[in-house]
């Protein structure tokens, strides 16, 4: 278990639920004693068993890099406290320096991967990439198992999102410098 | 133009926006005399120029038969307005009968592709497949070019998701018969 306060593990076969919605997500990688963090809007969920995810990160990142060379990441949900560094993470690049430093964000060590957690997100997805060399080149389009995944349980319980204060709801990326913020949860009537 | 009220052109470069949030989608599909329509939460933008999204289709449903066949689709993004028939679109198949009339949608021709558009909609991208057989196969995953994006100009405009009445807010896929409507827009500082 992560050294994370109201982080609770998510079983693999509702990972997806993570991620349906669409939230931003942090991007952490590590290899060789380097890690890196970004900001990344694309990515989706691709599959429920085993749980995999799909997520699309341009060549130019040293992310990128560290995500090649050691086949891990972690997809972290930054909820609306964490807007600045979300912000400040996807605008600068993290060669050279450390970057989770510069942005004022915690790395808390991982359960299965190499790659670091991010504090004070509400959602954590472990993944190892299945290499797939022409969605890679062609479409910079990485496919990843979910190893381990985990939820801050104010936020996420019960394979679901659930209201919550403002604070802790996931961003949504819009265009620019503006986010949305997970809105009031609905129920459609069964069909 | 569509014969939509509100219905305004989205420039292909902008069309990426449209899905970056993460919006529940109906994928519209029409072959042969026949047409179908489905809900999807799984789907992202993969690239700006030319502007492309990805999509996970299951091989079992019927609107993929027909996109398969046709090389084509549209993805419409309901607003909340259309919570009822989302559901009921995501609940039931349209083989051998009119799931549009079934669900009480209406379709109105589009501009480039033979998939119709689904009315009520606040943001519509008219796709024709990149094919790509490893993906659809392992991944149930298409890839596809948006040839054609358009937006209800009260909800978007300006390349951007915007504030609106909630009947008008894009919904995102939660879990079960669950969903969330687009909440507060938020802007970070330049960072």
């Amino acid at each position: 278990m992560p050294a994370l306060k109201f982080c609770r593990a998510v079983e693999l076969s509702k990972a997806h639920a993570l991620m349906s919605p669409g939230p931003v997500v942090l991007i952490s990688s590590a290899h060789g004693g380097l890690r890196n963090v970004m900001t990344a809007a694309w990515s989706m969920p691709l599959d429920f068993s085993p749980a995999k995810v799909a997520i699309v990160v341009d060549r130019q990142h040293f992310t990128r890099e560290l995500m090649e060379k050691s086949g891990e990441f972690v997809l972290n949900i930054p909820p609306k406290s964490l807007l600045d560094k979300v912000m400040a993470a996807g605008s600068q690049s993290g060669r050279g320096h450390d970057k989770f430093a510069a942005c004022g964000l915690e790395a808390v060590a991982a359960a299965k991967v190499a790659a670091p957690l991010v504090a004070g997100c509400v959602g954590w997805l472990e993944c190892r990439i299945v290499p797939e060399a022409h969605n890679q080149q062609a479409h910079d389009l990485f496919i990843a198992e979910v190893v381990a995944a985990w939820a801050d349980e104010r936020a996420f319980h019960d394979g679901c999102w659930q209201p919550c204060e403002e604070s802790l709801r996931p961003l949504h990326y819009l265009s620019g410098n503006r986010f949305m913020v997970m809105g009031t949860i609905v129920e459609a009537p069964a069909a």
